[in-house]
């Protein structure tokens, strides 16, 4: 079986886990229970009491989407694998199985007294996250090069310096959520809308620029044209 | 890698998140506790009661079905991806794996007071899961064409159209349902059996006019007959 | 996209909801409660306590087993799908991920006065997943045949038999259930384990006839071979 | 279909449960419950005291993960499936799925007077995972061989040594954890790590001899010279 398998089986599995992940977020938001049942209308303050926990099923998605956009992305870039680059991936996967707990923490105590530690942890899980595909990412560029050869080395500098930067933006409101915990939150959501913005902008340049690809050319050239519009 | 297997990729992503939301529904259905255990026959009072979880279970699984035949009914039309579809599809299973809760509160006070409530909220759901598609679709047609060059104006029109059906019939149950939310939910139930049924009769059309497909025709000529049967 | 791509994404989604329901089983095994935690050895008695729960686990997990052999087993025969098929898989996939309630309440109740209702709802929701997979298999065989033209009459009643079959055996425990559970109980075991190891010896034959494939024949020949086996 | 295909049905349908599997233990890690939420810090104890179900969080997700590579690894040295094969590849997931059961037993009790059961019944979970990959080879090896003939006596013999001392090596624990619990969990981590850096230098052994696979070599040398550098 060809390293192109072994890749494709990687992804398969990575997919699988993101996706249960991206759906066990709504295990946790409790159905409420209303007191007074026979009370006409009773049942809308405590609909709207959940709304933490609908907060923090947003903000969750929002990650582990972009968590798995980048970590496709990225994934496209490789020719091989290696066993480091099994398990570094099993690190990865790790983190963000592990995100439904904080989420259900934040969900539980945000609007409470609590909320510092709430953000913090739900924060430092993120950073986890992104260490995770740090790691990943270490493993790709050494010892050995798992990038297909057309890679370029701008190309492999930009992922580097994404996901370093992602890294301290996470350290940074790690911190500020200790202080200033909705302030971390919201900081934390709006970055994550402006990177969902930047990634759509970045992918159509892509494919304006790629455009004729749908008009079958040679093989190697539509592959190319895609990597080549990266180093941009 | 080239754009088919871009498709193929968020295919199986999708696929994934409908297929784990569907199963999850399953779990927000508890277990009845019997108080006298002792008794002969006591556990049949108790299953009976539970029958709001199975309605519940019953709809909200015939939703996600519907949606899930519909998501790649319009998926098989498509050429290529855009950033934009990437993150319009991620909303749109954010919708998805959203439903098991909306459910949930369907299952839990559908029989008592609260009914309208539980019935708008779970029909504003599926209001949000529309919109999620109707968002998906726009990203499909516009700024760039994402459809195959073969798929013609009139079959675009027609899936716009039955999106935006949907959305208008949505919007209907969920203002009635304040009011008649038994009635409400029997509506969606009915339209939902007609539409599966419609589907069944269109798709067998299709099969029919395409049943000399079986013996291998040249692929263009296969691949077309399929798309100028959805014109008709 | 071809009919047999038509297949494959049925078979793929199909795949995960199995893979879900059969994994979910376990979640509704409740870790036991210990009350006094401190004497040493306390907690082997509460463990065995589960043991309802266990078996209810192994039985049920066979069953979906057993039922994914089957419907992967069918579905290679077919080389087309049609919309009928695609929503009698919809609805045997609804009777699939119902499994682990019926298993809950089984786990809950089988050592109870209450074990003839749970046996009987067990085999019921047994029964109806049968039911399912009459009607899938209805829906391959008619209006229009789904299946490989190499597919004989004989491989196809042969099916048909096994289906009906089950539904009749399914249909006697249930009926027996409500006055012998244990014993209806066992006898669905120890039928499912009959059931396995004939399953097994089957394809081991079906798989020495067709040893030769390992060496490449003709495609035609090789797809033959395996069908022309079913018919012996 | 071929059989190459029905390899690949097995592979996808396990690798589901695989993913599934390790997603779920995040589910037994209840969300802390904090009395006094009006005094900041509070969810600080509580989020440490959760610290059991971090534990056997890591632990339990480590054995999935080396499960997974190992079933991966030896499947990908077959060529055929068998109807052997098939059910004990389903009794191999069947003690997947079960994992997440005694690990939540684990966590709720490791710091507790029963922590010698817990780690033993943990242990003993382990123990039959690998029983179910011992039988599960043994199916691929007898009686017919299901494996690809360039795969040498040696290859086999390797794994089968492999599944045999692991099958040792979690009798030993076990037997250990009924008086050392403590230590027989610390004698499992540290043997699993060890696990994960050997089979990572193996791997990137592979990988380096394979190095030149990247530079398009004929296909059968290149799939060639991976199964010979195991025999090594």
């Amino acid at each position: 079986m060809s390293q192109r398998n072994e890749l494709q089986r990687i992804e398969a599995f990575s997919d699988a886990v993101f996706a249960i992940a991206c759906t066990l977020l709504v295990i946790e938001i409790g159905v409420p229970h209303v007191e007074d049942v026979l009370r006409p209308g009773a049942l809308w303050p405590a609909l709207k009491a959940v709304w933490p926990s609908f907060v923090a099923y947003l903000i969750a998605f929002a990650s582990l989407l972009i968590a798995w956009a980048n970590h496709h992305r990225a994934l496209k870039l490789l020719v091989r694998s290696s066993g480091a680059l099994l398990y570094a991936n099993g690190f990865l996967l790790l983190t963000v199985t592990f995100m439904p707990f904080p989420t259900a923490v934040l969900a539980e105590y945000v609007n409470t007294a609590q909320a510092n530690i709430a953000v913090f942890f739900y924060s430092a899980a993120c950073l986890t996250m992104n260490l995770g595909f740090n790691l990943w990412w270490l493993c790709v560029c050494r010892p050995v090069r798992l990038l297909a050869p057309s890679v370029s080395k701008a190309a492999e500098r930009r992922v580097t310096i994404q996901t370093l930067s992602g890294f301290t933006f996470y350290l940074c409101t790690t911190a500020l959520s200790y202080w200033l915990p909705v302030t971390a939150l919201i900081i934390i959501s709006g970055v994550q809308v402006l990177w969902i913005v930047m990634s759509v902008e970045e992918e159509d340049r892509v494919e304006s620029t790629d455009s004729e690809q749908v008009e079958p050319l040679t093989p190697v050239k539509a592959h190319g044209s895609w990597l080549s519009t990266i180093e941009v």
